[in-house]
């Protein structure tokens, strides 16, 4: 039988996870393998921490268990590196930073296998990353990289090679879900739910990339690649997060019978891509409507097969760890043969501003007669069918309302709010939400 | 470039959707496969029907394009399999007759590949097939044999292969499910809901093996050989269709809230498995309640990596074809590295009786005083907590309840009612129906 070697760089949250699933099913995953599976080495700056929390042998780590200071951990790193006898390298350190985006980089150019979770290196800077794998004949796991357990990947990759993917969309931001989730169940505004999240331990103390839909966003191209073979970068796609949803947004959603959720989005249509992550009203006949808390969902629609749904956590230690073992035990039974993306183009998304969706647009007015009239006027001058106008919520000399469209392209809108503020300055208090409607 | 030539036996709905998908996609399957994907030729009786049907050319068909004789078929079939040109043949004409079972034993004999979604001839006679593919190298590919289009077999072969499965659970019939789902949303008895699914086209004239459990059983037996390596016989396993659910179960049901569904259960309890095909009341909270109509939907709860739903469509033509072609650019790809199915073991299930669930069982009584408080007691008497007692509906001299109970075994249930006719002959008008409830 033949052996894979193994090494673990950073043993955290998930690189912990790898280790611990590796030590307790060794035996069922060289039987799967058909390979045995050696974890052979792991370099990690405070080792003690990690095998406690992990129930690992210190012999596992470099340096005899001692803490390593950063020019120690990169020496034993060179050194695994420059090893003859380490087949695969597990990267769990994290982040786009030069260092670790040379280290993948030399890791495959050293004949190594890739298996990873980091998906804003991937995503940001992958494309020379996955063009070294290809030339090396190596391959590069990384099923971990988005949405942690659910195996989207190989699902794509292996799956639904019998058929033409029309969309991708889903729910793929577990903190943000959580928040989303908390505001809608309990009543809650924005600052309030991130509070809870963050003490709960679902919120980072720095939740920027999570709520913002960078996360996702990360994710969302790593799909686009592999659904249509397309490179794009984060800068060409529409992502805005859900710092500004209010209770009142989530009010609106309940009225239409929807709610809030932040969606990645992606389809071909004659194709061009179009692809955004941002907070859409999901209408409660869709299954995405249904995920609550920090679960993750994926919605794939294919030209043959329709609509498929894969749910499942989105984070976590061995539940992305998971992912990489599985990837590992993929290597060893295929080998050179296993796939790595496809995505051969460079292009640039289709214009955001020409995105058909039904849409919510709420309005902010001066609580007088005649606005909802003249609102209403300036959006159908734009040939936008209105699908249903809101209770209006009035409040001494302010009113809020919402106006749910019919398919429209969000330039439409945009040109209705244009005319709105020109032929009537001082109506709109402030911008008008805009939010597609997912049926 | 290699090249795999294909052939496939009988073009009825499942094999005319892979013949349609193989012509209409041929490009990106041979670019994906890295290997030429050559429809070679196809047996079918009536090729004229099917080629329309299916928008092929006649060409493609054995016998020019005439109606064929059964003899006639059968010595394509047999030419085809002494022919060295074919590599891979799909079997699509069904069923487990010793004609197809003595088919797919001499296709694999022959030294090719087999691709099929054959679930009754793989789950009750699949054993020396699989023996056959595995002692001559070569692959069975069956994903469109367990839930159509949704890649549940792929999934647990290739990206579980990092945790163990602890239960696999789901809804697997759609024709059944389509029937409890009209007696749900429009109050329907079962007869009704039945005719209308047939009218519909849902449910074929002789919907059997659709509503006594006995489809859904089949893949439960493949997928169990999947995900735990036990092979099961039918015989063994405990199997109870939808004939005999009555808009009164489903009245009860709601009253604690849930639905039924008719689920398909295994679960891995101290090396025993625990299997079962029968209908439960799948509380709204789980996700299972919310999969309506002809949608399937497959619930696995790993150790690592928690509970993952996969949705999908559970048959149709191209549906359960592009699963099969999936299958092809997978053996396409990986040839003989590609994993065939683990099942080592035969092994009797654990007895049923000895199932831990809640439970909720319905009493047609006499309409006396007492009753429900006798009832109450013999369970009371078997350790059984009671969660709650339904509404009562009196009629005349007849009375119905149901009791939900906390977690027992059905062999405790059984006990409180052989007590209660012992104690109180005449106090039950008919056999309680017991039903799992599901969380």
């Amino acid at each position: 039988m033949e052996t894979l070697n193994i090494a673990i760089f950073g043993c955290g949250t998930v690189g912990g996870g790898v280790a611990k699933i590796i030590t307790e099913i060794n035996d069922d995953l060289t039987s799967r393998a058909n390979t045995k599976i050696v974890l052979k080495k792991i370099v990690e700056l405070c080792p003690a921490k990690a095998a406690e929390r992990f129930n690992l042998p210190l012999s596992l780590f470099c340096g005899d268990g001692n803490d390593l200071s950063g020019i120690e951990a990169n020496q034993f790193i060179q050194d695994i590196i420059s090893s003859k006898e380490i087949d695969l390298v597990v990267e769990t350190i994290g982040g786009k930073s030069d260092f670790v985006y040379n280290l993948c980089l030399d890791i495959l150019n050293s004949g190594k296998h890739l298996v990873t979770a980091n998906k804003s290196l991937l995503a940001e800077r992958g494309k020379t990353i996955f063009e070294t794998a290809e030339t090396r004949n190596l391959k590069i796991g990384f099923e971990a990289a988005v949405c942690g357990a659910i195996p989207i990947i190989k699902t794509i990759q292996e799956s639904f090679t019998g058929d033409k993917i029309l969309s991708v969309s889903g729910i793929m931001n577990g903190t943000s879900n959580y928040i989303l989730t908390q505001m809608q169940n309990e009543k809650l505004e924005f600052s309030e739910a991130l509070r809870m999240a963050q003490e709960s331990g679902y919120a980072e103390a720095d939740p920027l990339l999570d709520i913002n839909g960078g996360d996702a966003g990360h994710k969302l191209i790593l799909l686009i690649k592999l659904a249509f073979g397309i490179d794009v970068s984060k800068e060409d796609l529409s992502i805005s997060g859900i710092e500004n949803i209010t209770k009142e947004d989530i009010d609106f959603a309940s009225e239409i019978g929807a709610k809030i959720k932040l969606i990645c989005y992606a389809k071909k249509v004659n194709g061009d891509i179009y692809a955004t992550v941002r907070p859409m009203l999901v209408k409660n006949s869709n299954f995405l409507s249904e995920v609550s808390g920090t679960t993750n969902a994926v919605r794939i629609n294919n030209k043959y097969s329709g609509i498929h749904f894969l749910v499942g956590k989105g984070a976590g230690s061995t539940e992305t760890a998971m992912s990489i073992v599985s990837d590992i035990v993929f290597i060893a039974r295929y080998g050179d043969k296993a796939q790595n993306i496809r995505a051969k183009e460079q292009r640039n998304l289709a214009d955001a501003r020409q995105f058909v969706f039904p849409y919510l647009i709420t309005f902010h007015t001066g609580n007088f007669p005649g606005t909802t009239g003249f609102i209403a006027t300036a959006i159908g001058k734009q040939e936008i069918n209105i699908e249903t106008v809101s209770h209006n919520r009035h409040s001494g000399e302010k009113a809020v309302f919402s106006v749910a469209t019919m398919p429209c392209t969000l330039g439409q809108i945009e040109n209705a709010i244009e005319e709105i503020r020109s032929e009537k300055p001082g109506m709109l208090l402030s911008e008008p939400k805009i939010m597609p409607i997912l049926y």
